[in-house]
């Protein structure tokens, strides 16, 4: 599901991938996945359908690349020098994300198609949550290795825990988060991560 | 938005609003809320459309009656005496309602509908996440009365804490939990409430 290296001598123009892009997060936003179209994306982007064609092989091989690029360029892994920093900082990207007027919707509403369609699931997993948890992994490896958290740490269990309660209460209660959430949402993970 | 009074000598039937139910649930986990529609609804269920309007007004009344009635219904507030005991059976609670055929389809169609509908999402919030939320809060209350956890506990914290990991798990990353998952879960959770 990478993009298709261009045929012949034709090259795929970046300022026509930008504006495909920015359609397909328009529209997927505004309709949902099940009403996305690749019509619908030609027009808004001011192509052709053969320009989607060039690239993508197939509506949803669109819609997993573009999301997939576009959260691996917004993902960072800060390196504050404490757990405590890093996780406040990692709090605040999450926020901002399930804030963020375009995602605020796409993610929700990947996650429905994705429980209609598993293999659509598999592609999520695959490509939007399992490399944006490898990266928030780095941060935990380095507490063990500083010696904040028991080196035994279940990780598998702490990485749920730290995108979770925020993507709970934005995502799915569409609740805001009072000023000092993700101050107290920190010193209960890190309570949470301390030896038993 | 509650269930309509009957008017004249009209009786809502019982086993009428069962077959509605049933319906509804089958359509929405199918086809999700936004091709959900009060043909299909009355047509699965065997019964005239007229039988669906004298209950509800509209596709979102229904909707939204169906799906927090039979919740509330779901639910039970576990009283084991101990905080630990209550939370893992709170935990196993959830669980199964996350691995629900029908509700881990609806639970996600809905937070994606509510991000695109607001008036949908306020009705969510108050129909459907609060009763749940003010249910689980006896059992901190209870723990808070035992002396198990600080008085000035941030209930507003906990209660998204105590559904988040297993919703983001089971309904976003669609990934199993392993064995001892919620055992690991509880003990993260039991200290993430202790004092500081």
């Amino acid at each position: 599901m990478t993009r298709r290296t261009p045929t012949g001598a034709a090259v795929l123009q970046t300022s026509v991938t930008e504006a495909i892009t920015e359609a397909v997060l328009d529209e997927w936003a505004e309709h949902g996945y099940g009403r996305l179209s690749m019509e619908a994306v030609a027009k808004r982007a001011g192509v052709g359908k053969s320009a989607l064609y060039r690239r993508w092989a197939s509506k949803e091989e669109m819609a997993m690349s573009v999301i997939s690029e576009i959260l691996a360029a917004e993902t960072s892994v800060p390196d504050t020098g404490s757990l405590r920093g890093d996780l406040r900082a990692a709090l605040d990207a999450i926020m901002e994300l399930y804030v963020h007027p375009r995602f605020s919707r796409i993610l929700p509403d990947l996650a429905a198609e994705a429980a209609r369609n598993p293999e659509l699931g598999h592609v999520n997993e695959s490509m939007v949550c399992t490399p944006r948890r490898e990266q928030s992994r780095v941060m935990f490896e380095r507490a063990i290795e500083r010696g904040e958290v028991p080196a035994d740490l279940d990780l598998e269990l702490v990485l749920d825990l730290v995108v979770a309660p925020i993507y709970w209460r934005l995502s799915v209660r569409r609740v805001e988060a009072r000023p000092g959430y993700l101050d107290g949402l920190t010193d209960m993970m890190i309570r949470a991560m301390s030896a038993a």
